[in-house]
């Protein structure tokens, strides 16, 4: 028995989605043609579309449609100002604090030599031109507080502070609402030697 | 800040395949967008082609591109055996196993009234009309050994006994490879039951 070469080549595409092995696969393809064929069309033309239209911005590297995205056009923004993170979803999470007003920096991703990913993969170039066009005066290290994150700060850290910026990182310590006796050592290291007067 | 509308439009759409949310919705428009636009772009096609191309077999009821599926034509099958399954991955389980050689009916489902599936959703009186076709001298129930499949084998069995046809169920019993001591009590229960001349 066969199974018709379409739904075939749509078990095989849906692979290409991260953590979705061939019996899920399977499943889903299964799902999508019996209970939601809108839904399937639907996601058919959103991935064709954003193919098509999602860019990075020439200026922070985000996704945008248009040449420069809308952060980046933002008059009202601090451009003395810039956040390094690792992906669009972590300015997201900046964002919503309210607490920053500059511009960012999207890595698109993190040092991670193991991988294979080198400052090249990680567009180091682009954000020292970027650091340096003489506007900028601190750079916000916010890339994550993984083994990978720490060493992708400490790497652009020394790359900056060789050419004169301000450069910082995000604090590190307890939690906001976290109890003590549930935080690991480490981060009781840190909030330790990171103490501050009240 | 605001995201692109077609990322924004893609992470909904990937919120339809089933089992994903929101965070991993986004989590695989930033992934499929930065690292596999390839993959992103083949799925577009898989699903848009998919949605126009797939259809249901007119005897068998299975996912076809033809008006018959490749089963149904195969002239080689025993045309008196006709087995009901729950769904396209159920069949090709059974195909798997080469020791049926019969014809399939495909329900796409199974009877589950507190979802409000009933009869008439899983084709039964399409399935009647194929059973008392005056070929079909046996019809083999291999719906799962849940519930719900069971329910849905006994309903049909009551629905096609009413018009003589032959009416059969899979076996059950202990797994093959299966030790007792790891097997459920109503596992063996059945075996016992239906315990057999060696």
């Amino acid at each position: 028995m066969k199974t018709p070469s379409s739904l075939d080549f749509l078990t095989e595409a849906l692979r290409r989605l991260p953590g979705i092995g061939p019996k899920s696969a399977q499943r889903i393809a299964y799902h999508m043609m019996q209970h939601d064929r809108e839904g399937a069309a639907m996601l058919g033309r959103a991935l064709t579309q954003a193919v098509e239209q999602v860019h990075h911005c020439a200026s922070c590297n985000t996704f945008t449609e248009n040449e420069l995205c809308e952060t980046c056009t933002d008059a009202s923004r601090d451009a003395t100002l810039l956040c390094v993170v690792e992906t669009p979803a972590d300015q997201l999470m900046i964002e919503q604090t309210m607490t920053y007003k500059g511009l960012y920096f999207v890595l698109m991703g993190r040092l991670s030599p193991l991988d294979g990913i080198g400052p090249r993969d990680i567009h180091l170039e682009r954000l020292i031109a970027r650091a340096t066009d003489g506007m900028v005066m601190e750079v916000v290290l916010a890339t994550n507080f993984t083994n990978e994150g720490e060493a992708t700060a400490h790497y652009i850290s020394e790359t900056l502070k060789s050419r004169d910026l301000k450069v910082t990182r995000l604090a590190r310590g307890v939690p906001v609402g976290g109890e003590l006796e549930y935080v690991d050592a480490g981060t009781i290291a840190r909030a330790m030697l990171d103490r501050r007067p009240t």
